[in-house]
């Protein structure tokens, strides 16, 4: 599909519905799963865990779609690139994404496999345990790409979950080479620590050709990424290779450095941690929105933290307050 | 299926899961909804308002079920009769029912009709609208009723919601039956003001032939049962029908009536009203459940008055809290 409309942000990322439930740690520890983790299981699997784990809510997820709505309920637009299938969960998906203001116009494919789902468990203190079978999400083909939109977008937001798997990747790459051929930033989330096992020299080339302006990690990434523990000498040597580097520190707050400039922000104080799904995500939606608006390295910082701080003093990964009230009471 | 197990509570009603989405008053004003209200409607229009209606969260409920799902939650043994189909929706609401720990046996059946869904719109208030595709709800075979499981059960919980089609109708005449053959209870609640227009003669009749052991209603259903304006005469001709008469009154509290005995309570405090779906068949858990246990009829009732506020002080009918706790805590 071609169309005129210039975006603020596209964004490629797995389309999926989070199942989330509550668990004890007993559960979690009978299950074998580390809290605060992400994995992937097959459907099988989704099947059995399903079977056992408690009654759930469902509620539209993944992780550049989740910025995404927090960036379109901050008043950006935004168009959405993924691969739902024609099952009810993808109607749930799309109709989620439109109705948040999101163009979102990838044809949904005949299953099997399903849309893809991810089984959330939350532990006592909020903490959430993916387990995640990607199923049609990990199907969107290159064809997909509209690379006249891309080209004319502000941003390309990639998730760095849609690189494991060969078709996305080509998706990717060819939104990429969109992005560059036009005046488009790319932004890329390195997403999850067990992908710099994998692909570790693939994402350290794309910033070593200067693919991506905007790298977006948490500590434990870039700790992996640059293979030191000393965050410190990882920041340093990462931020001039990358024009905006930004990295969560979770409750240690947040950090960006970008031209040699560098800011550094606490966390937001937030009164109970209900569920952390889509903090990292949301906090990626305030601190676009704040470089699109031309706000300070600081300041897009605070709008990041207090989208995550909204996100997490709730159930699902999408924002339900109205998140530019929240910052215009904070920074006008 | 025939099993051997003896339930406290055996319940029949719509197998539904809600699809629930924050709506402003000038929507649902444009939409030609009433806050508070419930309706009906096909698959057709049920598509049309979904693509209006904003972003969702999907949540298992269905009257009687939501009243299960209490009950198990407090640790009485419920079995559930209802239909789905055998799609993804279907799939979601026998899980949540098995994971609450209730039996739910009832073969899904092949669609079309899809499982049914209520798309429900919350006002900034928490009050919330109620638009239902019953869909295959609808379709429930009197061939599903398990007469022996019923007739050794305590309790037969019927929601009016389910006497408005045939095949339903049908099976409940058929449980009724059973429940009166053996000693079970039967516990009706009349469901919703609109029916009172349609089966109030069928209703007064089940009363008259002494088939309802407990009447459940809110002011407005009791009312217009008994085609009079003053709550109190409504009550005093209606309470020498039932052995048990409960009504709700929302913000107003509860009262009941039980062989005479009166009790009355006021409605809980509750800090925030999120979202007032289930509070209804919340309450319904908390009273029977205070009735299984040989509680009082007061305490029967705050029993109830609980676990109402516990649902509306989240989104959903279900419950997310430890029940047991909170009852344990007022009443011991």
């Amino acid at each position: 599909m071609t169309t005129d409309a210039r975006y603020d942000v596209v964004a490629i990322g797995n389309a999926i519905v989070d199942v989330i439930a509550s668990a004890s740690l007993d559960f979690l520890a009978s299950e074998g799963l580390e809290s605060g983790s992400m994995r992937l299981i097959d459907g099988d699997a989704a099947v059995a865990l399903y079977d056992r784990m408690g009654p759930a809510r469902e509620i539209s997820g993944g992780s550049a779609a989740n910025s995404l709505a927090g960036l379109a309920v901050l008043g950006h637009a935004c168009a959405f690139i993924g691969q739902v299938a024609d099952d009810q969960l993808g109607e749930v998906f799309t109709h989620d994404m439109r109705a948040t203001g999101i163009a979102f116009d990838v044809p949904a494919q005949p299953g099997p496999p399903p849309t893809a789902r991810c089984l959330i468990l939350i532990a006592p203190d909020g903490e959430r345990t993916m387990n995640t079978a990607l199923a049609m999400a990990h199907r969107l083909p290159a064809s997909a790409i509209d690379e006249d939109m891309i080209g004319r977008a502000k941003y390309l937001l990639i998730e760095g979950y849609l690189w494991d798997a060969p078709e996305p990747q080509a998706a990717i790459k060819r939104a990429m080479a969109a992005a560059k051929r036009g005046r488009c930033k790319v932004f890329f989330a390195l997403s999850a620590l067990y992908l710099m096992g994998i692909y570790r020299d693939d994402f350290l080339s794309l910033i070593d050709d200067g693919i991506i302006d905007t790298l977006f990690c948490n500590d434990e990434e870039v700790a992996a990424l640059m293979q030191t523990d000393d965050l410190e000498s990882a920041i340093a040597a990462l931020s001039v290779k990358v024009p905006t580097l930004v990295v969560t520190r979770g409750a240690n707050g947040a950090l960006a450095v970008q031209g040699g400039e560098r800011a550094e922000i606490a966390a937001e104080t937030v009164a109970r941690v209900v569920d952390t799904t889509g903090a990292g995500d949301t906090f990626t939606s305030g601190f676009l929105a704040g470089q699109l608006e031309g706000r300070s390295l600081a300041d897009s910082l605070t709008m990041g933290a207090i989208c995550a701080a909204e996100c997490i003093g709730h159930y699902g990964p999408r924002p339900e307050a109205d998140l530019r009230a929240l910052v215009d009471a904070r920074l006008g």
